[in-house]
């Protein structure tokens, strides 16, 4: 995916996802608040899966940033260290991009500006063959 | 959570959240089909962010069956292991629940029945002095 | 690996492992008790570093006895759900074989039968000329 | 555990763990070569087990290092970036120590001072209670 495609995705225009800033190997990008975000209907707490959600988009951004094609999520881990609310922004990384995977590190931050959640995710590299395909 | 609970989150309403089975420990979850779920404008695939979010959201619930209260995710991981399509349903199972944390086990099938994705979550079993607050 | 090869390793060798059953995409491995592997001196607990070491091993088996050859692990993930005590042994399942990836799931007993460990490990799958080059 | 803690565990002494520093919340972890940390007896790639282990160990004295008591280990993610070869080292820092959980960031470099490996691992914080009874 390049950024537009990014922006093109039904459920990332739900999440009315937007990008930061977009360099090979690193991405930041940015949930803003809506209601339907939300944990439970009597709290702030934005939903974890929202978390996770923004973990493996961003992840995968910056590793498609280096290799120019989609990158499959291969798995993700998520840790969440503390409640979030309001919009939440992702920094992320790609530590690695070899022949069979890239791995992606995140960091996501909510309004309050704390870190509220770390992430790590593996994305698999296309084969030469199928990179080719894709393109044509 | 109780299953009331789980069905008035904001966030479950939008992904239209079915709760098809509910015992102590073992919670069966389904996710419809709807546009928005999409990865791609011209593709069947599902985002690989709901796959998470019913794994967070059905980890919870088979722990919470037990425990009685809210549990708030502390770490999750997925494994992607196929592309889904259409409805989404997931089991889940409590491995653990123990004094401090519970853990999870979650399978998630879609339309054609294949299994697509596994995962595992851990979740912060409340304090019993917290859980009498939460209570009153 | 062949169950050969993993009898040679040099580490395979401290830990005095022991495969018990090797079929076609699963695996059941041992780890019989020594003095070495506590955590600490005052207490008869195995050191985790040990559990994780058995998972890393028998998810590649179950990985390594579909495909042939030697797998290089990707990323792992281990839950501890209690202490163990004595002697290990992990029956491990191949839940994917992919073009890229294998994917495996473990589970840990110690000398009292009970679960104490679960992990999930994912594998690079040698590329066809990769592999061709290993066999020459 | 405490440094001393540390290195008088069997498992610890095997590895011949060395502790480069030791300040709250960050720790700096060293295992020399030896012959049966080898992967293959054909090859001089260390075994993914010890890299497993020393994250583990790490991770958990960066946690312990702010409790000043023992944290078992909850679960822990490894991410294997390339083969690692010689010495490790592992430098660890706490990403946090709430009330019921500790979670730490670990990095593993080997002989050649690349990158080889990172993990994430999720502690147990001891209530109160258990504190003070471990402490008697």
């Amino acid at each position: 995916m390049n950024p537009d495609d990014f922006l093109r995705s039904p459920y990332h225009r739900f999440l009315r996802l937007e990008i930061v800033s977009w360099q090979t190997g690193q991405v930041e990008m940015r949930i803003p608040f809506r209601d339907e975000l939300l944990r439970r209907s009597d709290s702030d707490w934005l939903h974890g899966g929202i978390v996770a959600a923004l973990i493996d988009i961003a992840g995968n951004a910056a590793v498609s940033s280096v290799t120019g094609s989609s990158v499959p999520t291969i798995d993700m881990r998520v840790d969440y260290l503390r409640p979030s609310r309001g919009s939440l922004s992702a920094t992320s990384r790609a530590v690695k991009v070899g022949r069979t995977v890239g791995v992606s590190d995140v960091e996501v931050r909510d309004s309050s500006g704390d870190l509220v959640a770390t992430g790590r995710a593996v994305y698999a590299i296309p084969k030469p063959e199928a990179k080719a395909q894709e393109q044509a």
